[in-house]
């Protein structure tokens, strides 16, 4: 199918002239007249029960107009979902350090925080559970306000039963055993938490805030400020960055800021600082994994045997749907003859966990990397060729037992990154370093796959609605937030392409709970596949108005007509410019106006049995790392990455390669340098100096392409990128310093020996 | 409170223009290419078993492209609400002529009518039920599908149980006992049923039709076509006329044409006769209403008793809540100390009855006030002075028991038409007429209330959204449908008076299920209040938006902000244009447009005891008629009536004028000359020549007034008009032919003996 502007090369971003020239606003930017400012009392310990909590100290303060605590709220702010552990303001107990517990509104931020300051505050200390291992004893402090005594913390479970692995592993010429351990991961947008809210004449809100998902927002806020759907308002100005992770915080944020505008009658601000943000933020999951996995005797993968157990720190946030994402994808992108995997979330007083790119799949996809990696050299076979021989193809079953039906390009990716790094001579080359050299290269590979869109998650859809205005310009509202994946750019190629108008026709509105129509989250890199979709579905009618009112000023039917760019011609061959169909449209009664929904294929998970159809599809991808380690300092140095991926077809290519090279440099971190620390639930990285992120001299040179396969469902056939990009690097760059060192690693950041 | 557009006696329809010069182009105006032609099987028996029905031969006709019966719709296209016992086309039995049974598209009009000619339709008759006192009878034949034995044919019951009127009737001095007849009467609005299909590239399909509830339209056809709710977009060009006649038979329509086009995959438009219109439309309920009304020496009425008998004919549609509005209206605008009514519907095979202006009012407020006037006269009373007495004041118990908290205009109504109809002056003039004179003349009164809004019929709320552009112009949408009762005057006037703009600025979009949003059905006269305190609602909060970008911009606080004409001034005085503080706020990352939501207070009624608050508040009036009777030929002449309406605040006064005129008019043809007859479900009178209705030289001169009192809930402290002001005019018409023959009328139309 031939296209003119999905795919093309020179496509720019649509946000990217007032990003890089200043002109996009974000909340922090925004000021009103008479706005207050809020502050934040935040927990300084990480659990206790809250014996005495009295604002009225603040309000005595000068300058200060209001405070709140939970008392404030609803069911004192009761939130959450799958779990509804979550309050708006810590209610009886605080579970972690930074655990909100009362905003003060004042009329500058001085005096907010000299109203924070004023709070009286008593707590009763309690046991601290510090990591997972002793969170399910059974003497652990319980960290849940209340749990059936035989859960204790047990946050969530879930399992994948296909086959029985005991006998196929008991059988195995091959088998590896391996504990892996990964750290917590902090989000590190660029830009911290904010939320303006502005109170409205009837009683109700309207919230600007950089949250990723506003109708999820405006739900909590429904809930917890117990005002209708229609009252309470969330917009979305531009979101610099976010990776999952801004939800949950600012849903609190948004609820206080909207309490507290709506009790003084006047707008309030309330931003975090870069501490408040890393104290609150919630967490790539600290997880420990268990693998075992087999072979025979000629190099087939016959079982894997899986156990995980994650933190979930003080509440459950999305936990339970990212262990099952870490359950369903725990062994990895291969053919077996039977997999089980038994996983458990708990709480612990750490901070909490959430949604963070890559979704449990980055724990995953690493620790099987890595035991691949191990079990191809004990088999004495080169890792990459024997992930070609194992690795999943069209028609066959994954872990969980699904047919693929869909192409695969997993094998292409192998084989690209193999052509493309020159995988076959250096991995020979290095083979041959001296064992004392000062400074050892190393090259590794790892592949992944990675279900397409929520899966069982929950329901997986996107409305899209496009206006035509009568100079031909459209424009197109989505629930779906753009926070830099460049989501904003693609719905345009795609109304563009189904119009055949020109893209610079397309203004896309920023979410708007008043404009757009609901679109459930935005989360699991679902925004191309299902917002694309209800964006071709809306654009699909738009252009069968414009073709109707076409046929019938040019006296043919809708089959006759053909396109000369943007105008329509008919049998007599004079072009009818878009202009004048829409007035004809117009003339004719029709309304140019569409809405566009798409719903993912159905798909069924038995959670109880751990079997089924997880995902409608799947995207793949391989990486080969090249590194250099200096045996004295145990450096780690990163000289190029070749990276490939199946995301399907490609909409918009300078996006995605953006995409790539970000997922590689966040890989990076996770591999080499990130690692937020809690020592008995205090947390030891509150600053960016101390919680070290790839800088842009860290991150080398990169190669990379995507496979093009095409997937029926998918607009134009597309699939998605942006979380599972990131997710091959770590096991890749570990791997290769294996080859480097000869050290294996089974936990993250790496760091090599000196030797 | 002064206002500037609110009330203002100078305001015109916002559709005037374009209707009066031709310009508004109606369903049957549209023409698209491609597009089929659908005519429809109607049943030409009231009552019969459908023993074969195939519709291949017409499939064999030149130029048909598809025909359907209920086979081709989700569980055969039943649906209906209260009862859902409608099908999108007759399933098993028909049950009444007129009752479609398949429809065939064809490339011709002709084409499609021969091909409804050659379906095969076998039909065994069964025997008709053909009036409500057979109904109910043991042996009667059943009309629905199923019902349970003891129910045979009832539809409905309501009661209401509010003191004991026994004791007090046998106390009174005077006790009146009579029966009332009232006959079917047609809605005849003057454009007949239309709807064109367009079926859309997602499956989904476009429908222009000139229902009157876009959102009711849309679920109906939702459910009946098995498709997700936007997959069916309801567009609604302007609308020749409803009187509550344009649901069912449109959602029947409306489907019908859908699922032809999705077939054919081409437009199909379908547009009724004028024949099958009134053959098809649903009527005002035949209704029988026995009465016993008593009062004391001095003229206190003390108690009434009510029985009401309603013929729903062969479907249900809204004749449960139609019986409901009369039950709690049977005993009129007074004061009594106790009052009972019971009332039934049931099934016969006459064209079904279902919503129409006054809502079962129509034929309660004509039995009580023709009864309460023979009781005055009974009395030896003025009947005029006997209403003032009895009337409904502040303060007072309603019939039902709730007390009416809000102002209440009735005696000032009643006085007003007193006053200016010089009534005792012509009164006691009359009464000295000789009695063989030819032309013999009379006056008479009636009066009435009228609940507000949905009361107990369903949840009473509306949605208005506004969206402000760069140059000022303002965008409004509303899911309530202007069928020229003037709601999109009224909703412009409201949003133009609380921005402080000019109408002009103010753009409203026809209701369409893709743009609009929810607002629930266009009845009950609840645009006014429900939809006009959303429109204010919306206009608030915008006006909100802007008064903060104007702070923002002239460095004030929004209290300093004064308005000049649409312009801003600050504390500098000088003045910001409209365009400008819009341009300011967009640049301060305002969003600019808005919803306003507004949900009807609380009600409650207890349909099993009788008993509650049935609506949140009342609209009055009273009419007086002045007739000459030539007692040779019995012609009744109507020389003037005078209308005194309590409306709440009047928005729209030449609207408002409007709607008395017309209500006044079909009032009129009620009285005289209305009257559709069915002989053992045949109907007898379908074309505009055997079923007459009032011609412009039939409507006298009308002198009408609005006594405006201040409803707190109103918008503006409006209430309601558009249907209660045709119910007082049959009775003070049947009044005042009372006072000139000395005859008394127990049914409609009025039919004076010839002497």
């Amino acid at each position: 199918m031939k296209t003119r502007y999905i795919g093309n090369v020179t496509t720019q971003n649509v946000d990217g002239p007032d990003k890089v020239t200043g002109r996009a606003k974000y909340v922090a930017d925004m000021t009103m007249p008479d706005m207050l400012y809020a502050k934040v009392l935040h927990s300084p310990v990480p659990h206790a029960r809250i014996l005495r909590l009295d604002v009225s100290p603040a309000l005595a303060i000068p300058g200060v107009r209001a405070a709140i605590t939970s008392d404030d709220f609803v069911e004192y702010g009761n939130f959450g979902f799958p779990v509804k552990d979550m309050y708006i303001l810590a209610f009886q107990k605080v579970r972690y350090v930074g655990d909100p517990i009362a905003v003060v509104a004042a009329e500058t931020p001085e005096a907010a925080q000299a109203g924070v300051e004023a709070i009286v505050l008593e707590l009763e200390e309690l046991p601290v559970v510090a990591d997972m291992k002793s969170a399910m004893s059974s003497t652990a402090s319980l960290v849940p306000l209340t749990a059936p005594l035989e859960q204790g913390n047990l946050c969530a479970e879930d399992i994948v039963r296909n086959g029985d692995p005991g006998p196929l592993l008991a059988d195995s010429a091959v088998v590896l055993e391996q504990r892996y351990e990964f750290p917590h991961q902090e989000q590190a947008y660029i830009e911290p938490e904010a939320v303006l809210a502005v109170p409205e004449p009837d009683g109700g809100v309207t919230v600007f805030t950089n949250n990723q998902s506003p109708f999820e927002c405006r739900d909590v806020l429904v809930e917890t400020l117990g005002l209708p759907p229609e009252a309470v308002r969330i917009v979305q100005p531009p979101v610099g960055g976010a990776f999952g992770g801004k939800d949950e915080p600012l849903y609190q944020c948004s609820a206080q800021a909207a309490r507290l505008a709506m009790y003084t009658g006047r707008p309030v601000k309330l931003v975090f600082t870069r501490e408040e943000s890393l104290m609150t933020s919630y967490k790539r999951q600290a997880m420990n994994i268990h693998l075992r996995i087999g072979a025979d005797q000629d190099g087939n993968l016959t079982a894997a045997q899986a156990t995980l157990l994650a933190d979930s720190g003080g509440y459950a946030s999305m936990t339970p749907f990212v262990l099952w994402r870490a359950t369903v994808h725990a062994a990895g992108a291969y053919r077996y003859q039977a997999v089980q995997v038994d996983a458990e979330a708990v709480y612990t007083n750490n901070g909490y966990a959430g949604a963070f790119r890559g979704f449990g799949n980055t724990q995953a996809a690493a620790a099987i990397e890595m035991a691949i990696d191990e079990l191809a050299q004990r088999l004495g076979r080169d890792p990459l060729d024997f992930r070609l021989q194992n690795c999943l193809r069209q028609g066959d079953r994954t872990m969980t037992g699904d047919v693929i039906e869909h192409e695969v390009g997993l094998a292409e990716c192998l084989e690209w990154v193999r052509d493309h790094s020159e995988w076959s001579r250096k991995r020979a080359e290095y083979a041959q370093q001296p064992a004392d050299a000062l400074k050892r290269r190393g090259i590794g590979v790892a592949c992944y796959f990675h279900g397409c869109g929520l899966g069982s998650e929950g329901e997986d859809f996107a409305v899209t609605t496009l206006r035509i205005a009568p100079d031909g310009n459209i424009t197109l509202t989505s629930g779906l937030t753009d926070y830099g994946q460049g989501s904003r750019t693609v719905f345009t190629l795609i109304a563009a392409e189904v119009l055949g108008v020109s893209p610079e026709r397309i203004h896309i509105l920023r979410p708007d709970t008043y404009t757009a129509r609901n679109s459930g989250p935005t989360v699991a890199s679902r925004s191309s596949i299902v917002g694309g979709n209800a964006t071709r579905v809306a654009a699909e009618k738009l252009a069968h108005t414009l073709r109707l009112a076409a046929a019938d000023a040019l006296g043919c039917t809708e089959e006759q007509i053909v396109r000369d760019g943007e105008a329509f011609i008919g049998p007599d061959e004079n072009p009818l410019p878009l202009e004048k169909v829409v007035a004809h449209a117009r003339q004719m009664g029709l309304q140019l106006s569409t809405v566009g929904r798409w719903h993912a294929p159905p798909i069924e998970w038995d959670f109880e049995k751990g079997h089924g159809r997880p995902y409608f599809a799947y995207v793949f991808g391989a990486q080969v790392a090249e590194v250099e380690v200096n045996q004295r300092t145990g450096k780690v140095s990163v000289l190029h990455i070749w990276a490939a991926h199946d995301g399907g077809t490609i909409l918009y290519p300078t996006g995605a390669l953006g995409q790539l090279y970000g997922g590689i440099a966040q890989g990076l971190g996770y591999a080499l340098m990130e690692s937020f620390r809690y020592e008995n639930g205090y947390p030891q990285t509150l600053s960016l100096a101390k919680y070290t992120i790839p800088r842009a001299k860290d991150v080398p040179p990169i190669t990379g392409t995507y496979i093009q396969t095409r997937l029926k469902d998918g607009p134009f056939g597309a699939k998605n990128l942006a979380e599972p990009v990131m997710i091959g690097t770590a096991p890749a760059i570990a791997n290769a310093v294996f080859q480097a060192t000869g050290e294996r690693f089974h936990s993250l950041p790496i760091r090599p020996q000196k030797k």
